[in-house]
C-alpha cells in the first residue's frame, strides 16, 4: 500500500503581517485550501517606536496565538472539505528573516517572562528593523579588517537587517534582555522547534537558508563566524556564538516530529515529520517553481529575487548583490539573494501617509496606466526603506524629482512604480554582469496578480518577459512543497524537488511582454536612475551628495534626542 | 476751500485670479472698502494647454468685463456705506507682469477679433507662461554676445517670463497673431490706457516699472533696446520695437483722464486723473510701507521681493538677483527686484493635485506646526514653477528627499514651506552680499496673515524679524496710495509718497522672531539646500546632476509630440 496515498501535507508560513497555512495533496500537489490569521498585538502585527523610528519588533506570544488559531481554522475548513487532519503526513515551515529573537535555556522566549512584559528589545526583531545599522557597520568593518573573504557572500557589507548586528545592538542598548538571552534564534527555527517539541535550546538545529544569508554561516569557514572574529566585534557575543551549532541543515532534513501538545488540539497526528525551515522569500521561490536559469521575483511589501547558482563553483561569490548561501533554497545549488526593501511598501505608503487613502491601488493604477513611460517628468529613487541591494546601506532614503505645479497625485504613483522596476533592473544587471545566465523572470505576489500596470511597467523597464505564478500562495505553496518532500523521504519514497514542483506550481497564461517605445524611453530614464542612484548611494562618487541623505538623518535624529 | 476734502480714491489691482478695487478716502489714508471680482473665462481665469504644459494665458476681454463689474460693486459697496463714486478724484491701477498682449492699431485686443477668437496666442501672456524659455535662452545669449551691460540689470539672464521673450515666441510659434498685431503693450499700460479713453495704440504711454524690469528699458542705453540688438534677435521684432516711446514713465506721471466710457456707467466723474500703471508686486512694496531698508516680501501664489536701492549708483545693478529698474517702485530710486516663482503655488499644488483636498492648508499648518525644525528629516526645493532667482532657469523642477515609510503627508507640507523659505534666504544672501542693506523684513500677502507657522519657519530660517503689514490688501492699497499722488498733483498739492504711507500703511503688532534652536538646525538644513541648489541648477558644478531636470522634460515633452 502507498503510504502517501489520500495524504495530506500542510505548509506554514509565517509571513510579515500574518501566518498561513496551505493544504497540499501529496500526490497531486494540488492545493485543497489555504486559511489565514492575522497577528494581533501592536499596529498591524508590528511594534515601532515614535522615537526610534528604525524599529519594528513581533511578539513571540502573538506568533503562538496566531499558529493555534490558523491551524484551528486549517482544520475547521479541511473538515468542510471533506479531509481530516490526520491524513496530514508532513509539515513545511518557512517564516520571515532575519527575525532573531532571544530565548531561555528552556526555550521561553524572554518576552514571555514577566520581567520583560512589553520590553520591545525581548521581542522578535523584525527583518525590516534598521535600527542597528551602526553596529551593522561596525561587522562590515570588521569582516574588511580581518575576514575580508566572508565579503564575496553577502554583497560587500554586512545588514542592519541581519542576525549578528541586531544581536550587538540588543547588548548596547538593552543589557539586561541581552544578558537573559540563552541564545537567539530565528523564528524559522523557533517555529519548527516549538511544533517539535524541543524543550532546551541547546538541542535547536538551524536551518541553512536563515544561517547562510542572515549569520555569517559558510561551510568555506567551517560554519559560524570563528571566536576571535565574534569576540573582535564584541566578546560578549561569545555567549550567543558557543550556543550555535557546527553545521545547519538544508530542508532535505527533518527538523523534528510534530510533539503531542501541537498535535491534539487541531486533530493533527503526533510524530509526523517538520522539514527544517526556510527563510520565506526562498520557500515563494519553491512555490513559483524556481530552476537553473530562472530569476524568482516575491514582490510584496518587500521584494525579494531569487536565482540558483551551481554549487560548483563558479557562481559561489556574486559580488555587490545581497547574499549566496548552500542549499539555502534547493539542495545542490547557492542560493543567490538580492531585494529591495520596500516596493509594496512604497506604495502602501504613499496611499496610506500622503493620500490618506483617499483614493486606492485600482483607482491610481488605472489613473497611471493611461500615461505613457516618461510622460510624467517625474523620476523617484526607491529608497524610503533604505536600499538593500545593490548599496546594502539603510541609511538611503527617498528621493522624487521633476514634480511642477501640474504634477497629478497618480503621475507621482506610477513614478514610484517605475522606482522599484529601476531598482529591479539595477540588481539584474549587477547578476548578469557576474555571468548568471537568466532565462526567464517569473514573479509572485499579491502585486503580480492584481497589478496589471505594475508588471507592464517591469517588462519595460527590465526589457524582459515577466512570468506569473499561478498560485495566490507560492510562499506557503514552497513550504507545503517542503512539507511533501518531509513527508516521502520519512516515507522512503524517493522524488526530486522539481518533480514536486511540477505538480504542483503553474504559471498564468498571461506573460507581460516589452513594448517597444516604452523600452526606449525606459533606457533614457534608467540612465538619469543610475546617475541618482551612483550620486547619492555611492560614497566614493566624485559628487558631493553622498552625505545628503544622512545627514537628514542625523539631523533628524538629534531632534528627537 | 481743500479740494481733496472728503474725497476718495481708488486703487485698481489686477491679480492673477481676479481684480479688485480699494476705495480710500484720500486725507486720512484709511481704506473704505475693497471688493473683488473672479476671472471668469477659462479654469480660475487661466487658459492652459494639455500639450503644452508651460502656457498660461489670460483673456483681454476677461479683464474688461471683470473690470466692469468690479466697478459696479465698488460703486455698490461705496453707496451702501454712504459714499458716491463722484467724490472720487483718482485712481492707480497695478497688474501682474510681465503681461504682454498684442494689439491692433485702433487698441483692440487681437483676441477680440472673430478670427482669433479661442486662440491663445492672441490672449494675455501670463507671467507665469515659460513657453518662451528657448527665446529667453537665445536673448540671454545675444545680450551675453553684444549687450553684455544689460546682463547687470536683469540678474544675469533673460527670463521666459518676460516681454520680449514671450513676443519672439508668438513670432515662432503663431506668425498670423504676430503680423496682426500692431504693438504689444504689458496688461499694466493698457488697462490704464483702456481706463483714458486712448484710441490710438501709437498713444500709449509705457511705465517705468514693467518696462525696466521686463523689457529691458534703461537710461542707461537711451530706454528700450536698439535696433540692432532687436534684429540681432529676429528682424520681425522691428515693427514692435518701433511702436515703443523713448521714455518710459514712473507712477508720479499722470497716465491719462478718465473717458466718459468708463465713468459713466459707474457714477464716477469723467477726467478724474489716473496714475501711470505698476506692477502688483511694486504696489504691494508701496502698500506695505517699503522706505530704504526695508525688504517688502509680496507673499502669494509666487512671491516678490523688493528693496529700494540708490539711484545715485551704487546699487545700480545687483547680480544674480532678478532685475533692478529705475523708479519703479517710489522715484528717486532703483526698485531692485527678486522672486520665487512657486511659493503659495507651491502649498497650494500638493493639497489640490495631490491631497486632492483631502486635507486643508489649516489642517496641515496644525499638523506640521507640531514638528520641530530638522524633524521630518525632509529637505525640498523650491522649483516646481522653476527658478526665477537667483538662477533665472525655468527647466528646473521639484526635488523632495529623505522621505522613509513613515513620512506624513503634513511633513511634506512642512517641508515644502521650509523649501520656499531656503529660498527667500539664497535671495536675501546674494542682495546682502552686494551691499544692499536689509534692515527689517516686511512681509504682506494673505499666507503672512494667515499662517503661523509659515512665518515664524520664515523667521527661524532667514534669522530676521518678520514683520506684517496689516491690511489684508496692500497691493490695492499700494495703487490707491499711486491714485492719491495723482490727485494730490492734479490739486497742485505737494505730498511725498513717505507721507501718504504713514497715513495708509500699518504694522500688525505681532512680529515673528527667531528662535535660537530651530535657527541653528536650519543652518545645517541650508547648507544641504545649497548643495542641492548648486548641484542641480549650476551648469559648471562639478556635480553630474545639472541636466537631470533639463533631460526629464526632454523625455516629457518627446512623449507630447
Amino acid at each position: 500500500m502507498n503510504p502517501l496515498k489520500n495524504r495530506l501535507v500542510l505548509g506554514i508560513d509565517f509571513g510579515s503581517t500574518a501566518v498561513r497555512v496551505l493544504t497540499m495533496a501529496v500526490e497531486s500537489g494540488e492545493t485543497i485550501c489555504t486559511v489565514e490569521q492575522a497577528y494581533e498585538m501592536g499596529v498591524e502585527g508590528v511594534f515601532t517606536s515614535a522615537k526610534k523610528t528604525l524599529i519594528a519588533r513581533q511578539s513571540p506570544e502573538d506568533y503562538i496565538t496566531s499558529l493555534q488559531k490558523v491551524l484551528k481554522k486549517a482544520q475547521e475548513k479541511n473538515e468542510s472539505l471533506g479531509f481530516q487532519m490526520n491524513q496530514v503526513v508532513g509539515i513545511g515551515v518557512d517564516t520571515t528573516g532575519s527575525t532573531p529573537l532571544p530565548i531561555t535555556k528552556n526555550m521561553m522566549p524572554l518576552s514571555s517572562l514577566p520581567e520583560f512584559k512589553g520590553n520591545l528589545n525581548a521581542m522578535a526583531w523584525m527583518w525590516k528593523d534598521h535600527s542597528a545599522h551602526k553596529e551593522a557597520k561596525e561587522i562590515t568593518d570588521a569582516i574588511k579588517e580581518i575576514r575580508p573573504h566572508y565579503l564575496k557572500k553577502i554583497g560587500g557589507a554586512y545588514s542592519s537587517e541581519w542576525f549578528w548586528a541586531k544581536i550587538a545592538h540588543c547588548h548596547h542598548v538593552d543589557k539586561k534582555v541581552f544578558q537573559n538571552a540563552y541564545t537567539w534564534l530565528e523564528l524559522s527555527d523557533f517555529i519548527p522547534a516549538i511544533l517539535s517539541g524541543v524543550k532546551e535550546a541547546h538541542l535547536i538545529k538551524r536551518n541553512s537558508c536563515a544561517a547562510g544569508h542572515k549569520a555569517l554561516y559558510n561551510d568555506e569557514w567551517n560554519g559560524f563566524p570563528d571566536t576571535d572574529f565574534i569576540t573582535s566585534l564584541d566578546p560578549n557575543l561569545i555567549s550567543v556564538s558557543k550556543t550555535l551549532p557546527p553545521k545547519t541543515l538544508s530542508i532535505e532534513h527533518i527538523c523534528g516530529h510534530l510533539c503531542e501538545k501541537w498535535s491534539k488540539g487541531f486533530g493533527l497526528s503526533k510524530g509526523i515529520p517538520i522539514s527544517m525551515g526556510i527563510l520565506d522569500a526562498h520557500a515563494g521561490a519553491i512555490g513559483s517553481g524556481i530552476k537553473e536559469g530562472s530569476l524568482v521575483k516575491i514582490i510584496g511589501t518587500s521584494t525579494c529575487d531569487l536565482v540558483l547558482g551551481k554549487l560548483s563553483g563558479e557562481h559561489a561569490n556574486i559580488k555587490g548583490v545581497a547574499s549566496t548561501a548552500q542549499e539555502s533554497v534547493l539542495p545542490k545549488y547557492y542560493g543567490i539573494e538580492a531585494g529591495q526593501s520596500a516596493v509594496g511598501d512604497l506604495l502602501n505608503w504613499y496611499i496610506k501617509e500622503v493620500l490618506n487613502h483617499h483614493k486606492n491601488h485600482q483607482q491610481l493604477s488605472l489613473e497611471a496606466s493611461k500615461l505613457q513611460a516618461g510622460e510624467s517628468g517625474l523620476i523617484s529613487l526607491d529608497w524610503n526603506n533604505g536600499n538593500r541591494s545593490t548599496l546594502s546601506d539603510p541609511l538611503l532614503s527617498g528621493l522624487l524629482i521633476g514634480q511642477t505645479l501640474q504634477t497629478k497625485d497618480f503621475e507621482i504613483y506610477r513614478a514610484l512604480i517605475e522606482a522599484t522596476a529601476f531598482g529591479a533592473r539595477r540588481i539584474i544587471e549587477a547578476m548578469e554582469s557576474q555571468g548568471v545566465v537568466i532565462n526567464e523572470v517569473v514573479n509572485c505576489g499579491g502585486i503580480s496578480h492584481k497589478n496589471q500596470l505594475f508588471m507592464q511597467i517591469y517588462a519595460d523597464v527590465i526589457n524582459k518577459p515577466m512570468k506569473i505564478a499561478a498560485g495566490d500562495e507560492t510562499v506557503a505553496l514552497g513550504a507545503a512543497i517542503m512539507g511533501a518532500k518531509a513527508a516521502y523521504i520519512e516515507a522512503g519514497t524517493e522524488i526530486t524537488y522539481n518533480e514536486l514542483q511540477n505538480k504542483s506550481c503553474k504559471m498564468l497564461e498571461k506573460v507581460y511582454l516589452p513594448q517597444n517605445k516604452s523600452v526606449k524611453t525606459y533606457d533614457k530614464l534608467y540612465k538619469i536612475y543610475l546617475n541618482l542612484h551612483d550620486s547619492f548611494g555611492k560614497k566614493d562618487h566624485p559628487n558631493n551628495l553622498y552625505n545628503v541623505m544622512k545627514d537628514l538623518i542625523i539631523i533628524k535624529t538629534n531632534n528627537h534626542e
